[in-house]
């Protein structure tokens, strides 16, 4: 059974942890802030940590983010970064679908159920979708969709790939529509499949509320783009060339961060405990994953520089 | 190995199928019809049926309708019946929060979400609920949903019950509360569970659609009230006290109409093949129930009486 090492106020194990690692990489709801509340003392985390040298790379699951509006979300909170740091799902699933997948016309359209984070990334790929935050699809059903989509007339027969995201308009039209492509031999992919949703300090839907439907109507699984899985590490590490062995990942949930961590054998994983799971949850038996490292919170790494 | 007999165009077999029955509970999408298509034959099968003095019950885990809506489209579309021989999973799930559930104030209310068949079904059984078709429900989230949903100031403290069935306006505003009551203790009800809904000879998401992201969200499962849930047997068996052992269930789905027959140690289970699921799904291996009889349609059942 592997067992974690608790850092928090040992300044000698924080300074042995730091030397460790070349590269940081930090999942950032639940590690960095909540929603719109930064954590305090991440800041000035995140610059001792760059100022011993370090890499710091921020790896999120939120594919609602385009990794611009991921870096207006890091400036306004007053985190200096740049979009090079930043590795989101959406982006993840636009360079999968574009460089991987390479799909050809007549069925090289994708499907995207999902937030405007999703079309900028495709949009930089120059891959054409429909979907998304289309007005069209936003709304009840009509008479004519039961109609038209069951018969396939209202569909678009260029679809070749259904995207799912997390949407915070998801709703009956956009699910049937998913299904009615699926059943019709689109890909099915993925940002990614959290249950949950970090925001005000609470949860909210994930974007495998998205998904997990579509999955469970077709009886089949998306390929998910985003943590844990490691076509996200490989997209990362084909931008970085960085050395594994001397890499953390650093995040608050073990299904995701720490398990994409571990299967990407990295040097090392690192818990926070200002999000999703606790102590008790990988000290629990059949944890899904357990860090190598846990601490209270982020800034409990820069005791060492007192 | 349980093994099936093909009772289409084998008139001594039929007749000796119908024999060995009193009593019929009928699934009704996929069986009678599909959405508002009418199979042929259908009114003719019932009626040849019940001159044998055979007893008919349809039982079907669309919560989109009460009885007496169902009650309405048998009429339309001409088949007689009458509310008491009608059991929906609303009914069901009705019946199960106010007569063993017994929810007490202060924690007495019960968040619908769903259509508003299962909203009128709770009235019949004085069962008070917030949610289901409440135009307040079916919008976008708004800033203060985000804040009053996850500090719990937008809830309502005296729901104890969450009741998820089919809802064609699923949204994220309504997940989130789901959730966030699940959260906090409500008791996680489903009228049902189905993945996909037959409509126009095609198929749509389910009820599962709306139970499963909560529960991949709160790692609960729902009491399921619909087929196969034995509840809903028990419900039925309480209103006509019938003999199990002379009771067929008819049906198109092996996991819930077939696998609900079995479950329930009825007589015999008829598959037909109108709907979703065909011979090569019981056949195949690992099939999830095996129905004891199979035609291709029912009305093959009024091959005997000519």
């Amino acid at each position: 059974m592997a067992s974690s090492k608790y850092l928090t106020g040992d300044s000698s194990a924080i300074q042995e942890f730091i030397d460790r690692f070349d590269v940081f990489l930090f999942d950032c709801d639940g590690v960095l802030w909540s929603g719109d509340h930064l954590f305090e003392g991440v800041v000035e985390t995140l610059e001792f940590l760059r100022s011993k040298g370090k890499k710091t790379i921020f790896v999120t699951n939120n594919s609602t983010k385009s990794r611009p509006q991921y870096l207006a979300k890091f400036t306004s909170l007053g985190i200096p970064t740049s979009t090079e740091e930043i590795f989101g799902s959406a982006y993840s699933a636009a360079i999968y679908i574009s460089r991987i997948l390479k799909l050809s016309p007549p069925k090289n359209k994708v499907y995207v159920i999902g937030e405007a984070g999703i079309e900028q990334e495709l949009r930089t790929e120059n891959v054409p979708f429909i979907g998304g935050t289309d007005p069209s699809f936003r709304r009840d059903m009509t008479p004519e969709d039961w109609k038209g989509i069951a018969d396939g007339s209202l569909l678009d027969p260029e679809v070749g790939c259904v995207l799912a995201g997390l949407d915070f308009h998801i709703n009956y039209l956009k699910l049937s529509h998913g299904f009615q492509y699926l059943q019709r031999g689109a890909v099915f992919l993925a940002t990614n499949t959290d249950a949950t949703f970090p925001m005000n300090h609470s949860f909210f839907p994930g974007a495998g509320s998205v998904s997990l439907p579509l999955a469970n109507m077709t009886g089949q699984k998306p390929i998910a783009l985003g943590k844990p899985s490691q076509a996200m590490m490989d997209a990362i590490e084909g931008k970085f060339q960085f050395d594994r062995a001397r890499t953390c990942m650093v995040g608050d949930r073990l299904d995701t961060d720490i398990k994409f961590g571990i299967e990407g054998r990295l040097g090392g994983t690192l818990a926070v405990q200002t999000g999703v799971n606790k102590k008790a949850d990988w000290e629990a038996e059949g944890a899904v994953a357990v860090p190598a490292f846990y601490v209270d919170k982020l800034s409990d790494l820069r005791l060492v520089a007192e």
